[in-house]
């Protein structure tokens, strides 16, 4: 029988039903004025939830990987220097694309579970005296360990070094899910997908440029053409496109954007971290730990759970799936057999989250693992009873 | 923020995606050809899952009411006599319903949480030497106390006292989840709805009538037009229908029946019970009782759970759904205020039972009763582990 | 290839996006209050489309004919006198369930052509002095020749003749597509279904009851269950139903009406009246006749065109099916093979118009009828641009 | 009132509701074999659309021009030499797209409304004695002029000068409605894209590379990651993907080569020649003419429509859609305000054609232009009606 059962990857998330709809919409003639009435709302919607006035969205046909070529093409040239940390599987991704585009790049070996070392960029960047590098790369949310680093402290080290360089943060799994301040934090590129926070199929790329890396543009001699968004802004301009543009999904951003805002953005986040809390609740009472290696580096859209020492799990994910239906998200690159994870991020209750809890926990006992049946659930049960009220009390 | 819970009331089902792609379909020309290839294929299949080769199936646009209404307009004059079992809200409401079109009931009162006393049943056949009993009603699965009645032993009955009177049976909330045979029971109309096992959307009456009631429509003179199964039946020969036919749901109804012969109906019920075994297993950790009053008797479809004396369980499905967007059953009538019902039928896997029971037992410990978090999701998982594999392995 | 062709039977007829959508809709607990925020809204909503303020509006899993049933069987007792016109399949099959209710029906033998011969009603109602016709039966529409009666003058003769009859109105292919006038004709039953003016898919009887009629409920002695309104009135009195509702068709009539409403119910009217013209001046140009005898009897929802005499048109329909896979209404009753129909009702543009006109034009053409290409095109465009700009400055 | 009408600008197209309901699924793991079993069939479609069997598919969250970029990122470097034609707007798009990424383009001027000039290719090529031109651009249907030029000369060209350069293709509005073979025209890399000929909504780039193509990818040295065909083919290689794969387009592309080669490619080609002719029939009969300057060139997928010389065109897209609700193409770069454009691929009957037809008749009326109402439309019909019956019997 078919299953129905959610998807606990940390993206793409369950969908809600209302955008699926918004998605699914008959041909219009995007060279009408009816595209300008989606596309525009939408990019507003999108700054709203990135928390800045100032900054100027591009939404693109493509995933977080086509948001991170448009950042770096748009604002550098072959041999510019970057800096970047590379504690798990993304930041390193985004590493070696600047690598392949002959960029320049510091690299901070951090340990997988640990965040971006804020005090080691300062020391770097001060002692950068010519400013020559150019923009510090900042993966905001290690979807591979659930490791959550501290953009302001980012930022603050930035500025602690006098240092000039544009900051670019990768959202993809954070943004509209976790707090996220592109103009406080004083970040230069926000790039995200469609598929994580925002709820929607994946298929867009998302990317919010600040007035300093607009200023960036004309000079970089990167090769761009589909990410050029010179292209993308004078499309805008006249309510178009510089190619036939996705227009579902561009609708689907649109109503996204405002269930987020109609929820109120801060509310969306204290909703994510009181459902992962309740994860995170039954992990302890699982005795197991979080790859992330502090609370304040916990992720609030995904949990990346570690098996003890010795035990090879690669087979959890799979055996969740055969037997109960269940997708979980696998470890990837160091921490390979090393974690399971569990997303907790998009559209969730906390009634959903009690069934990936039930799941993982068989799976565990199943593979012989020393977790009592019941033991996680009963931790997250009273954290999400005590909670719950509260919730509705706020939501009043 | 939108909820995405499935729902646990004893129908409306949750829906496959695939059933509601089937039931949403554009406006065809039911008087073209196009018609006859939908509606033939669902009748066939309907018959497949009666386990019946000889009854002929009847679908109107209507409810599982509207269905009882047929059969016993169809077959039946103002006098005539028809005995049946009061042991519930439907039994209930199917008296009514013939005392209203002016039957003559003897009505066997029974107590709610008992099925229906097929050895009574035997006692009044006998006694009826002229046999103007002409119709023993019988619900197969009472949804408002999640009772299974003996079907086999009401024909038993029938056929010890030699009585020739038909047997009708409710259905609505038994069949295509647990074990009915038509034909081997001696069904003479059969009766149930779309939006239980069929795991339909609401708004169709489906009845399948024996060749023994066929052979009793012309002599009824109880008043019928819209449920005139003559005239449904020359609509049909004619691959036609004598009213506008529901053909979204008339296409859903077929492709429910693909979905159940091809997984097996027996291992449809089997999947059934499996799962409400794990429920059951749940309210006995929690040192509750069924409504049911003995194992043969509970209702792989619906469990009502008896809250202890005295409680006023009223608020329960209130709370569930105000506190944790959980949709279960309330109690009806006699029990009002004294069960609550989970239903688990349809499209349902373990996981989502597992939601379930986890967010029942908040509830139950948000009411203040003695449950212990975790333990009746401990128990039914307990129950899934041990037997997901074996349902595996029988699949495979 | 799959067609994309809508479709031109003088309904079900094709269906807005948005009224798809709102029919599809995931199962919610019909127990909960939820229900009440989609029913009452729904039930208003068709108050304001039958512009009454009086009457109480009641919604079945059903068809018109249901409604139909419920009209009578509410109001009515076995040996009640009714009178009616007979000029056409739908009055026709009107009397035949009255007749089989055991109802004495006064027919007045009508031609089909022709509408409600209210002069004849004069004479009979004033000539029953005892007033013993208990109830009027009108067919607003006749689908089958597209004729429109004038109820208005129905209740004239009624007025006239001082008779206290109570005023029943089949409107199923008028309601909400041609102007109908509930409080102000004395209307006192009025039947329709989901299928037509609504926009939605077949599977609701929508009946509307004046307080002259609901004062006739409870002397009725018509046996009565599945469409007891009564039931269905203490149902709606506690947000709840009588038996499972069917909630996605009613949170569709909810929206149709909200469409409708917005639109404006009498530019709805307009709108038909504009399309169906053009459709009537392309009938002309082919040098053919309509069924319906003068231009006042002319339906806004279907126009029923007569072919030559002499001439077979029983292909006709499959004909432009199986050739060009637009779907065409044929003749019913007394007209099969002698009309051709073209159903102009519910979510349609000038533009489709134009298409079901091409095509009735080439398979005129292809049976060799005197019918020149493109003529009937012409003289529908003319119309349509005339009328193009008017009809948007009404709107604007 | 909501418009149903069908779009007739050249794509995106008209979308089967199969093709929608295939793009619009629940999300499901992309790293569990699921995902393999939806990508492996989509890419073996493809290449059957494409009739290759020796090509490599890769398919991008992209568009087209996503798709171009593609093709020279993965086989060129910076100073490389390509010759190409610029006859229209994507000609010219691809050229500047080729100097942004410093290659060194040979363009070959000519008029819109012609085709790619094979004889100045061959003369070019000949010239080219060091082979250093490395790739020739071939624009196979200029959308915005409708023109169809002849990839099978351009071939010739190139063999006839013995010269060894890649032969890119952009068939974008070709590939799936009109005839394409690039095995056998020795194409190297064809480039597509989902919304036109494959009927889905846009976001992919649907990419094919001969093994000599694959053979010039290690070299080259344009920067690229997001197109860089190497992940690609390695994440397809272990049943996944570089990134987060648009599951529901692929699988959408999965169903859409079904239904195209479940018709047979050869028929789908054969129905859009017979709609398209039509359309031109209809023009012919306006007294009007095609931009594309010979019977040779003229597209199936698209026509481009001059108004007389001196009229102002620009007006006539919008007036379409206020007066009408129809969309059209509108003229684009050099025949700005001097075209129209009428798509006429992808999902399309000739009902549907004859829709677009009598609304560009009214539209060309009230814009005062000498054009008979019904005159394009007769002309139209007459074909249909003659080849309707053709296209039956050969399907049959």
């Amino acid at each position: 029988m078919i299953s129905q059962n959610p998807v606990f990857i940390p993206g793409p998330t369950n969908m809600p039903e209302a955008l699926r709809r918004a998605v699914d919409i008959p041909t219009i003639d995007h060279r009408s004025a009816e595209f300008g009435r989606i596309l525009h709302p939408a990019l507003e919607g999108v700054k709203k939830v990135l928390k800045t006035k100032d900054a100027q969205v591009f939404v693109f046909p493509s995933t977080g990987t086509g948001g991170w070529e448009t950042a770096i093409s748009n604002t550098l040239s072959a041999g510019d220097k970057v800096l970047a940390a590379r504690n798990g599987m993304f930041s390193h991704r985004w590493i070696d694309m600047c690598q392949r585009h002959n960029l320049d790049v510091t690299i901070v070996e951090t340990p997988w579970g640990e965040g971006i070392p804020a005090d080691r960029f300062e020391e770097i960047l001060s002692a950068d005296k010519g400013h020559e590098i150019r923009v510090v790369l900042a993966t905001h949310n290690e979807t591979a360990t659930g490791v959550k680093s501290d953009i302001a402290a980012v930022r603050r080290a930035l500025d602690a070094a006098g240092h000039p360089a544009l900051l670019f943060v990768d959202g993809v799994s954070s943004i509209g899910s976790m707090d996220f301040r592109m103009d406080e934090w004083g970040v230069d590129i926000a790039v995200t997908g469609s598929q994580k926070g925002f709820m929607l199929p994946p298929g867009l790329a998302i990317t919010a440029f600040s007035p300093k890396a607009m200023a960036a543009v004309e000079s970089a001699r990167l090769p761009r053409t589909f990410f050029d968004i010179r292209d993308m802004a004078s499309g805008y301009a006249r309510n178009g496109y510089p190619y036939t543009p996705p227009v579902g999904l561009i609708n689907g951003l649109n109503e996204s954007c405002k269930l987020l805002l109609a929820e109120g953005i801060d509310n969306v986040f204290a909703r994510h971290r009181r459902i992962a809390e309740g994860v995170r609740k039954a992990v302890h009472a699982w005795g197991m730990e979080l790859c992330a290696a502090r609370p304040e580096l916990y992720s609030d859209s995904v949990s990346a759970i570690k098996f003890p020492a010795g035990f090879d799990g690669n087979r959890f994910v799979s055996h969740a799936m055969d037997q109960y239906q269940v997708a979980f998200g696998t470890g990837l690159g160091e921490v390979a057999g090393k974690v399971f994870r569990i997303g907790h991020l998009g559209s969730l209750t906390d009634a959903m989250a009690l069934l990936a809890i039930s799941v993982a926990e068989m799976c565990l006992a199943d593979m012989d693992l020393p977790v009592q049946l019941g033991s996680g659930v009963a931790a997250a049960q009273e954290h999400y009873r005590q909670t719950a009220g509260a919730a509705l009390r706020k939501a009043a």
